[in-house]
Formats: C-alpha cells, sequence, structure tokens
C-alpha cells in the first residue's frame, strides 16, 4: 500500500521560492503565469496491513505531525493508494 | 486556470532525502514505513485564454523542460485544472 502525502505552505505565508518560480518564468517570456506556489509530496511505501483505512490513515497522520509536515506554517494533505 | 506540476527523481537516481524519511519514520516507531520519496509539486496560476488545453499543456511542458525540472535526472507530469 502506499501514501501520498502532499505539504504546502498555509495561505498567508511567505512563499519566496514560489514567488522566484513565478517571476522566473515571467522572465522566461511565460507571461500567462500569474502566481505560482511549491509544495512538496511524499511517497511512502507501506507494508501491507489488515488494519481498518481509518487506522492505517491515522498512523500517517501522526508521521505528518511529528516530522513530514511542520504544522506551524504547513498544511497537508493525505492520499491512500492501494 | 491552475497548472499542477509533479516533478520526481527518474527511478535509480540516488535519493537520499527520501532514505532519511524512511529511517527517521522506522527510529519514530513507523514500522510499516518500507520506503519513502520525496518529490514536489508546483502550482501554477495560469491567466485565462481562448486558447485550446492542447496549447495551454505544451506551453507548461516547454515551462518544464526549461526550469522547472532538471530533466537529466527528474521526472515531471502535469495536471491541468480549471
Amino acid at each position: 500500500m502506499k501514501a501520498l502525502v502532499y505539504v504546502g505552505l498555509k495561505p498567508g505565508v511567505l512563499d519566496p521560492q514560489g514567488r522566484t518560480i513565478s517571476r522566473s518564468l515571467n522572465d522566461l517570456g511565460f507571461d500567462e503565469v500569474t502566481g505560482a506556489f511549491q509544495g512538496k509530496v511524499i511517497e511512502l511505501n507501506l507494508k501491507n496491513s489488515d488494519e481498518p483505512r481509518e487506522a492505517i490513515q491515522a498512523r500517517v497522520e501522526q508521521m505528518c505531525e511529528k516530522l513530514l509536515a511542520n504544522t506551524v506554517i504547513e498544511n497537508y494533505r493525505i492520499e491512500l493508494k492501494d
């Protein structure tokens, strides 16, 4: 089983990386770009288990809270895949 | 319109970041994690245009080739959203 974790900055948090991307694309002639935000995706391979999906989801949430996301400034979203 | 660009390492490319995540999760007691890979997501805001979807997709592909991805070691995937 796989878990995809999307981590991105909370709205309102300064995103210099996104602004750099946006400005660089404009400089390269891509004028249609009006904004950019960069986040990360973490793909986790998980051992197959008989636990219910809710329990697995809860474990991955713990991983986010403890390690994968800085919840002061970042949001996360989890997607489980068989 | 929005474009989501997912950029990740090609298979076979050494991923020290992913290995660190995987090992750290194991150390924290999450034994079910057998592997981890980290990639990035770039969300682009695009001006609304009358161009066909294929043309917009082609432009975003150019952005990836020129700036967003290092195609020697990275793959990318584009998703357009209205």
